[in-house]
């Protein structure tokens, strides 16, 4: 935090002195991090729910759920009913923005990652049209039922603004050219359930790789709170108060079904086996 | 549904004949439901996380993630930061809407309840800053730790227009008055832990119900998908087919730790014990 009298603008103003985390005790290797624009693109590959902004005929910025799929540059597909608001707004005006939430979050929400994708929604030219439906579909299976209904329509957003935001403190905004190009973490899809088996099933190894890799030998507790391509990210209790850290995984990993190799060398490393 | 040949602009518009659900074998006691009115406000009374839709400076309709409270009327309470864009866009136009999504949905999402309120944000006078504050911090307790932070503001939604969605074919608009009148559902907050519960440790019950007072003598499973204070609804399996009926309580349940005795007095009627 910056001890200047007038804080940044990034910072909240706060009465009095900020708590401070207790720090770590030992060395740790450096534990990399999604960027901001991998961030965004991970949630948008996490989930096929969303919450979609359009300007109603009335004056209102209109919130209402949606399901979606995404092109392989993160454009968002809808495939939406004129039974619902939303449709007729975009139809009208196609100025958007869908937020998605991590579909895993912590205890207090607004502590997890969410991004806000700001555009226009356009419907694909007839070359597109195949390829949105078709990504539509493999994210919302139940779509096939609805597919041929004739007052659907199929929309793609072009993302011209990103603002993610990672929980307390962690927030960026992303350029449309930055969003595009990012690579979707191939693990964005599995990391909920991988998080929930490490918590459930592996306490001690989480607590060993917080002690032995970590910096907080002290550590009496450790729970995931999420887990990424390049490593995962603990919540810790110690006798000095409660903190976190991040542990990188040796390497990056590359596929879905890497976590749990990755994981297992984590938990050998920090058992010294 | 209608057999006209042009549908009615509360259906889709389907190419070919409709699915149609096996229909019950015996005649059941009526089962009422909450009104569209009474539904919006469990769903504002179901959780405390919510996306806002304001207007951008730059012209989109802004998504973002917020928690919230609410006032006795049903008026969600905000309390913002001037970091985040939302607060800034409020500030500059107050026109504003909330999706509350269902807390404990569907494994598909859009087959689960919804509310969108549109209306107007105000900064709550003296006397009802307090009161607002208390309503915040009531259903988001983390909130205490920024309470006194001064870049936050609180904010009262007054509701103008709300637009309920069930799921499939159950929607409704509601005006801001009976909104406003509607009585929240007292199990509003229970129903996720109850449903799961009921699905966990006690299917055989559920099918019982199904089989005995569901009208539907022929299941072969049945899953509880919502509880409310009138009744709950089921998925069944059947010979003929998937299906869902709905089995109203004796009583409607006036306080959240009524539904226990509540399911325990149908799971006996069931079984006739």
């Amino acid at each position: 935090m910056s001890d200047s009298a007038t804080p940044p603008a990034f910072e909240h103003d706060v009465p009095g002195p900020v708590p401070v985390l207790p720090p770590p005790l030992a060395e740790t290797a450096p534990a990399p991090r999604r960027t901001p624009a991998e961030e965004a693109r991970a949630l948008v590959a996490s989930t096929n729910v969303a919450t979609l902004g359009t300007h109603s005929s009335d004056g209102y910025p209109w919130a209402s759920l949606v399901a979606y799929g995404s092109l392989d540059d993160g454009a968002p597909v809808l495939f939406v009913s004129r039974l619902a608001e939303h449709a007729r707004n975009l139809e009208s005006d196609g100025r958007a923005s869908l937020v998605v939430a991590d579909p895993n979050p912590r205890k207090d929400v607004l502590a997890s990652g969410r991004v806000t994708l700001a555009g226009t929604a356009e419907r694909p030219s007839e070359e597109l049209a195949q390829t949105a439906r078709d990504a539509y579909v493999a994210a919302v299976p139940s779509g096939k039922a609805y597919l041929d209904f004739r007052d659907f329509s199929l929309w793609v957003l072009r993302v011209e603004r990103v603002r993610w935001v990672g929980g307390y403190g962690r927030m960026d905004t992303v350029d449309a050219a930055s969003y595009t190009a990012a690579e979707t973490d191939p693990v964005a899809r599995a990391a909920g359930a991988a998080k929930a088996h490490l918590n459930d099933d592996h306490a001690d190894a989480l607590l060993a790789m917080a002690q032995a890799l970590g910096g907080y030998p002290d550590a009496t507790a450790a729970t995931c709170t999420s887990i990424d391509r390049y490593g995962l990210d603990l919540d810790l209790d110690t006798p000095r108060g409660p903190t976190a850290t991040r542990i990188g995984f040796a390497e990056p990993v590359t596929a879905a079904d890497g976590l749990r190799a990755a994981t297992v060398e984590l938990a050998r490393r920090a058992r010294g086996t």
